[in-house]
């Protein structure tokens, strides 16, 4: 308390003009994003927070900053993130998304909890102060996702989320499964109850449900939702209370058709959020992060100023922190980006807390994370793990088994039986026709159990994959058309604590190391994007046709979206949520 | 939790409707306060909360109501509200509120806290659950308002307003008087850190700031204000990220010009809220309440859905409760006003938790108040209180005294300094010129002081009036023209407890008993608003022509109003918040 009084006396005394500011920013052109108006100004700037702007008094400062005419708003946030799909530490990807104006990001950071539990959660996101953006915990509210269907390294039953949720930076219950409210399961039950109680909103996760569905998952409290596609969805999402995010990520891109819907009925914008959910790191560097959101609102027809409040004051007021963040107003830190056109989301500047971290696309310091050992040693085989565990033993010569079907650029997937060849006394893939084995292997050092099943779709003519990211219990997942490749690319994802790898005839072909929590990289963002482009240019000549191959691969045996899953435990009926046998005919 | 849970688990049957409701509401025009659209349908009721709009499947319930086609809008909000000021008890406010719609007060019960402190603060709200309305603290920031000058029954420190915010009521620290911020008094600054460290908001109360100001007041973390009287101030608290509540009370009426200026300038409304501050109970009852707030806004042009917002959901959001209040939809209670025409806001039907509590104007069940005898007990007058202490001695024939002036209709005053008679030894009223004693008695038994001044403007030929309402330390005010009623009116007060009287030539003209707190009535509205109207009666038979004389009395000697306050250790001025000398000049 002593602190935060000093501080705010200090800034009361800046903001009165009786003692220097930190920084005078001049020569503005300001949005207002309660006014919905832009106006010429200059901004006093103490202990990282705006304190006055336009006084009347004559600014005293450490430094002045001359905003030549440029627009000034504030900066963006990304209302619903995985952190870690990105394969960047939070320091490599600050390097790609503030460029682009990410000032805030509201983090489900799920998958390092599932590896670590809230010791890995908080690990990860505890380096925020250093960091050029800011992070707000959405406390992961499924960890793990399909629980006694799957081994995880860490578990987030109530209490541990309960006591999340007293971080200061916790600002809701993450992403619900819709299911667990629907089929009344008491332990997310009591996780809703301890988000209210701290009056934290509730994430949802409403995907594809119907308008009595919604009923039900709007009674339970949940607040939100991102999945909507169609602009019916998030219509009726917005009339049952749920506030709409609207996700632009690498293969979801919804911000056509819903910002479309959104202009073409004149629908106010207050309840509308941006966000990214999953996008990949070289997408955004491509493209951008929530400023293509924003770009793309505009380019339909829309206001660059509905625009930028959907990215800034309606993600803050959703989550409740509008009294820090989302405004260009006194008593708001300083998170601001400067635009030369408010139709052209191309920052020229981008400030955290007063101080410029990016300039014309670039970060203006590079940071490199400095994470404690235990991240970076999470993946321990059993000793017993031999390329036998990948065997699936069966009678006769010719089985019928069920196998997973790819779609292109989903993560749905869809089941048929297949009759497969049985070579002494093991099932066998039938690589001619790309069916190929797949196989979970439980990394924790808990078990050593190995499920395994076959899937369509990889196209792979020989050699194996293996991803230690593998949604969302991150085991080790691997594709192969034979067992010695399979084995080899597991021991081999040991040896460097998880990552990608291509083996083929024995030899490792290209590897991604992800050490922190067998999830992510230790490296900056340019190096990791070159290495996932040398590794995909080597599972293209393995035969592969898939754009992202592990991508593609981490996302295959998740066990709660259709039709099939597969953990270490076996193969799984997401419908009936059940452990399904792999064979369901003989000849 | 348990019982949380049991609630929650039922309600989500419910939506589902795998059990019975409590009600169906069905043929009803709903107003959706997100897409600002009226739509047709039914809502599903369980445990006072809405669970389900317009379901697919059969709906079975306990009880049908039909609702004719009438318009359902969420209760109204007060946005910011001193309930004790309107004499009444919640239970006796409730029968001239909630008719007009009213089912939600932000209360700051200040005046009970400089009263009796946190025991009777939470007194006096803890009947909530009880009442056709419901209620929310703002913790009174200001008890007393002003320390050092005036001795109160109740303190509320920084530790007892901590304590109070981490009530389940409790959504703000009430409104902060400007000069302890921009004076950077620690107390405050310690107040509203722990707001803000829950998450909570801070109540402003920017009354004549200007601009400069208004920066520092943002820049403390204050975020909003009720006392815009011009749209120009609206428009300047709106852009410091200060939401504007537009005030109709009794006196202060701001809706006409603000609502005409946002209109004319096409403001976005999200921002704005409804309030009433200090509204007098036969000022509620002939014109509404919060639904007069309303009435003027669509009969000033703006669209009766923003209107509405105005009063719901917008206030609902800023004290962070939108995810139980606010909006028709689920999961949020049953608090809805059914009207016939969304432009005549006359409530047919008022529903709190999805019971019919108010029906055509009038409640449906009058309830009792049932409050602690140490509410009833607060008023202790010294054993040595005699006539003689309102003697205020000076020497010589003639002194020139400061003179507190009434404007007409304003809680401001103005001073003059005036000539008086000295008569044995003591300064002397001249009632022909309208100059009468105004004396205030410390009441909670604690040093028995009796500050003396004098004011112009009751013009009382006779007799004297006192009240123990008496802002904001409610010692007992007494207006007289002569010591001996001045004294015989303050031992009324003690024998009933506190209240307003008016007494001549010995004998008590008329009388309203106060006796919770020395400022509310135990009677019904109706009851009490005739009583009022007689009192006032016999105080013109006195000579005064004030409408209403002892409101004007209980504001008189507030030592924090401009020019001059009186309390029980002197005069006051009000701008060096010192006390100063009544004579200022000997003959």
């Amino acid at each position: 308390m002593e602190k935060q009084l000093q501080s705010l006396s200090a800034e009361i005394e800046s903001a009165s003009g009786k003692t220097d500011a930190d920084m005078h920013m001049t020569n503005l052109r300001i949005l207002d994003v309660y006014t919905e108006t832009v106006y010429p100004g200059a901004m006093v700037i103490k202990n990282g927070k705006i304190v006055a702007i336009n006084p009347t008094w004559t600014v005293q400062a450490k430094q002045v900053f001359d905003g030549r005419g440029m627009f000034a708003v504030p900066g963006f946030m990304d209302a619903h993130v995985h952190i870690e799909t990105t394969l960047l530490t939070p320091e490599a990807l600050a390097s790609v998304i503030v460029p682009w104006g990410t000032t805030t990001m509201f983090v489900d950071a799920m998958e390092i909890a599932n590896v670590l539990g809230i010791k890995g959660l908080r690990a990860l996101l505890r380096n925020t102060a250093n960091l050029p953006f800011r992070t707000f915990m959405q406390v992961p509210s499924r960890v793990p996702t399909a629980p006694g269907l799957e081994t995880t390294g860490g578990v987030l039953g109530v209490e541990e989320v309960d006591d999340l949720l007293d971080d200061e930076t916790a600002v809701s219950l993450g992403e619900l499964d819709p299911s667990k409210v629907l089929e009344i399961k008491e332990e997310y039950l009591k996780k809703i109850l301890s988000a209210k109680k701290r009056n934290k909103i509730c994430n949802g996760h409403a995907i594809g449900l119907d308008w009595d569905q919604l009923n039900v998952y709007a009674t339970a409290g949940l607040s939100d939702d991102h999945e909507s596609v169609e602009y019916q969805e998030l219509f009726e999402r917005l009339r049952l209370g749920l506030r709409a995010l609207i996700r632009e990520g690498s293969t979801e891109r919804n911000v056509d058709k819903l910002i479309a819907g959104v202009i073409k009925h004149h629908l106010p914008t207050e309840d509308l959020l941006f966000c990214t959910d999953d996008k990949h790191v070289n997408d955004i560097a491509g493209e951008g992060h929530i400023s293509y959101n924003i770009q793309k609102a505009i380019d339909l027809g829309m206001d660059p100023v509905k625009a930028i409040k959907i990215a800034t004051i309606n993600a803050a007021r959703h989550f409740r922190i509008d009294h820090q963040l989302g405004a260009l107003s006194p008593g708001k830190f300083a998170d601001i980006v400067l635009l030369k056109d408010l139709n052209r989301i191309r920052p020229e500047y981008v400030f955290k807390g007063g101080v410029p971290v990016a300039t014309n696309g670039k970060l203006n310091r590079e940071i490199a994370g400095d994470y404690p050992n235990f991240l970076k040693s999470t993946l321990t085989l059993s000793p017993d793990f031999c390329p036998f565990d990948f065997s699936v033993p069966a009678e006769g010569n010719k089985v019928k088994v069920k196998v997973i079907n790819l779609y292109p650029d989903q993560i749905i997937n869809f089941a048929t039986e297949e009759w497969l060849d049985v070579c002494d006394g093991v099932i066998a893939a039938n690589v001619d026709d790309d069916v190929l084995k797949l196989s979970v292997v439980e990394r924790y050092g808990k078990n050593g159990q190995v499920g395994s099943a076959f899937v369509r779709g990889f196209k792979l003519m020989s050699g194996a994959l293996a991803s230690s990211v593998s949604h969302d219990h991150h085991n080790i997942v691997i594709v192969g058309t034979n067992d010695p490749d399979m084995y080899i690319a597991a021991r081999e994802l040991e040896k460097c604590q998880g990552g990608f790898v291509a083996v083929e005839n024995g030899v490792v072909k290209g590897i991604l190391p992800l050490p922190i929590g067998g999830l992510m990289s230790c490296d900056p963002a340019n190096k990791v994007m070159q290495e996932i482009d040398a590794l995909n240019r080597v599972v293209r000549g393995m035969g592969s046709e898939l754009p992202s191959p592990f991508m593609t691969l981490s996302f295959v045996s998740l066990p709660t979206v259709p039709e099939l899953g597969l953990t270490d435990q076996g193969l799984i009926n997401v419908k009936t949520h059940r452990i399904v046998p792999l064979v369901v005919g003989y000849e």
